[in-house]
C-alpha cells in the first residue's frame, strides 16, 4: 500500500509556488521568502491519548493534526508554508485511513496555503498516530515570544474559552490570519496559543517572562459550550480556589483545546484593538501582567483569589 | 514530568548560531544561510515495527532516529541545520527514557551541527515512538534528486552493503560530509540513500527517472556482516532469480538499513571519483543506467539475470 500511497499523494497534492521539490524524494525542498526565518513546530496526536476513534472521524483527526500545528505558527506570527506528516496506521485499515486523514487535512492546507511536503507512512499493530511538523516564515523579528510580557501589559485573548471538547477542538480555525495582521498593525509583546487551558498557558508566559498576572474574572469570555452540562470533567479542579468559581468560568479557565490567541501588549494598544475592533473576531482584555509572580483572579466584588495553574494535559507538553 | 523535561532540554541543549529561538516557545525560529532553500524530511521509528527494546538501548534508538533523517538530508546534499523530536513514551518509564533517547541523539547532533529545536513529548500506555523531522540548507540547485538519472550513467554506491541489522543499523555515520563534498566537486545526477535495500531503492530511482539499470553483480561491495550466518532472514527473496545468487550477495542487494549513498553520474565522473579516491570512504561503480526499464544483473560468466525490486520494508515507506 505504501508506494501506492505515495503515488496517491503525488496526485492529490496541489502544486505550491514555494515547494521546489515535494513528495517522493528523500526530502522536500522549500524556498522561503527573502529575509524570512524558518519557524518550525511539531505536534503529535495519538489515539487513546489525544483522541478516540469514537469521538472523531479520520477526517477530523487529520484536520486537527494539522490545525494544532498551524495554531502554533499563528502564536509566533509566522506565515504557514509547509507540513510533513508521519503516520503510524493500524495495519488492517491502513490505506483507507491514510486517505481519510489526508482528506481532512487538504482543505485546511489549501485555506492556509500549506504545502504537504512529505512524511513517513508506516503500518503497525498499534493505534493510530499522526505526527505533523509545520514550517512557516517569520514575519516579525522574533516577536510573539512567551518571554516578552512586561509588567503593566494588558492580557488579551481572542474568541471565547471553554467547552472546546464538545466540538470546537476538531473544527477550530487556527488564528493565523489574525496573528499576521496583529503583528503588522499592533505592538504585541508576548503571545502563545491557548492549548492546555488559559491558566496553565498564562502561567507559562509568566514563568518565561518572570512575572505574574491578575485576571478580571468577570471579563473572561466564556464560550456557550462551557455552559453545557458535562458528564465527565476533563480536568480536575481539585479542592483549591477554583472550586469557589462558577463552573462555567472554571471551565473557561482550565478546559484547554481552545486554540485562541493569548497576548500581552501595552494597555493603550489593547484598548485600540478592542475599541475599534475591525477583525472578524472578538478580542477581550481579561487582566494585566504584574511584577509579582503567581496568578490571581479578581471577582466582581473586588475580592482577590489565588489561581493555581491548573489545565488540561494529555500527559503531553510541547517542548 | 513534561515541564521538567522541557527545563532539562533547555539546559542540555547547546546554543546554535542559526537557532534564534529554541525549545520552550510555541515554535522554534531558525535563520537559514542566504539564498539557501529549506530541505525537510521526516522519519518515524516505532517500537515493535522498526526496533525492539531487546536489540537496542534507548541511546541507540535515539541516535538512529536522528541518523536516519540526517541520511535523508545527505541524500539531498543538504547541510543539516536542526531537528524536532516528537515522542510517545511508555508512561511508567517516561522521564528516564526521554533522557536516554536524548543522550543518544546529542553527540550525533553536535557532530553534524544540528540544533534540537523543539518537539512534543507525550506519555501513553503504548510502545515507544520517536518521530524526528530534520531541516537542512540546500547546497545545490535541487540536484541529488531521484528523477535525475540518465541512460548511460554509472551507478555508484558508497561503503559496503548488507548485514546492517547485525549492528551498523544503529551506529552508521550518515554520509552528510561526503555528500556535501560530492555535490561541490562532482557532477552527480540522481542520488538517494540506501535504506530499504539496494534493489528496491535503485528501482525507485529508475521509476522516478523512467529508466532501468544493469548491475555488475561481481562488483557489488558486500559487507562482512552480510557473510555472517543469520538465524532469521530479514527479507524474503521468494522463489525468483535472487535465489540463484550467493546468499551474501543476495543480502547485500536486499537487506537494507545500509544508509549508504546510491548515486548515478556520468561514467567519466564515476571513474574520476573511484580512481583518485581521496575520501575516507569506499566508492564502487556497480553498474549503469539503461534506457529500458527493469533491473538486471550480469554475473561473472556474463549471464543476464532479471532482478526483482525486493527489499526490506517495515510496512514503511518514505513519502
Amino acid at each position: 500500500m505504501e508506494l501506492e500511497f505515495v503515488d496517491f499523494l503525488k496526485n492529490a497534492l496541489p502544486p505550491h509556488p514555494q515547494l521546489r521539490l515535494g513528495v517522493g524524494d528523500d526530502a522536500a525542498v522549500l524556498r522561503l521568502a527573502e529575509r524570512a526565518d524558518c519557524v518550525v513546530t511539531s505536534d503529535l496526536l495519538a489515539e487513546g491519548t489525544h483522541f478516540t476513534r469514537s469521538e472523531a472521524t479520520p477526517e477530523q483527526i487529520g484536520r486537527k493534526a494539522l490545525a494544532v500545528n498551524l495554531s502554533d505558527l499563528a502564536a509566533m506570527a509566522a506565515r504557514p508554508l509547509a507540513a510533513t506528516v508521519s503516520l503510524l496506521l493500524p495495519r488492517r485499515e491502513a490505506a483507507p485511513l491514510a486517505r481519510s486523514l489526508l482528506a481532512g487535512m487538504l482543505p485546511l492546507a489549501a485555506e492556509f496555503n500549506v504545502a504537504i511536503a512529505g512524511g513517513d507512512t508506516n503500518c503497525w499493530d498499534g493505534p493510530l498516530v499522526v505526527a505533523v511538523t509545520a514550517l512557516g516564515e517569520s514575519t516579525t523579528e522574533c516577536k510573539f515570544r512567551r518571554d516578552a510580557a512586561r509588567s503593566g501589559d494588558a492580557v488579551v485573548v481572542s474568541g471565547e474559552l471553554g467547552g472546546s471538547r464538545a466540538g470546537k477542538q476538531f473544527d477550530f480555525r487556527p488564528r493565523v490570519n489574525e496573528a499576521l495582521r496583529l503583528a503588522a498593525e499592533f505592538d504585541v509583546h508576548a503571545a502563545m496559543d491557548v492549548s492546555d487551558g488559559l491558566l496553565l498557558d498564562l502561567s507559562r508566559i509568566c514563568a518565561a517572562s518572570r512575572c505574574g498576572a491578575e485576571l478580571n474574572l468577570a471579563s473572561v469570555p466564556v464560550a456557550a459550550a462551557a455552559r453545557a452540562p458535562v458528564a465527565v470533567r476533563s480536568s480536575s479542579l481539585g479542592e483549591g480556589s477554583l472550586a469557589q468559581l462558577e463552573p462555567h468560568l472554571a471551565r473557561a479557565l482550565t478546559d484547554g483545546e481552545d486554540f485562541e490567541l493569548l497576548l500581552t501588549m501595552p494597555a493603550e494598544e489593547a484598548a485600540r484593538l478592542t475599541r475599534d475592533n475591525t477583525f472578524d473576531l472578538r478580542w477581550t482584555v481579561i487582566g494585566r501582567i504584574a511584577a509579582e509572580s503567581g496568578l490571581r483572579g479578581v471577582d466582581a466584588s473586588d475580592k482577590s483569589i489565588p489561581l493555581a495553574p491548573i489545565g488540561f494535559e494529555h500527559g503531553a507538553d510541547k517542548s
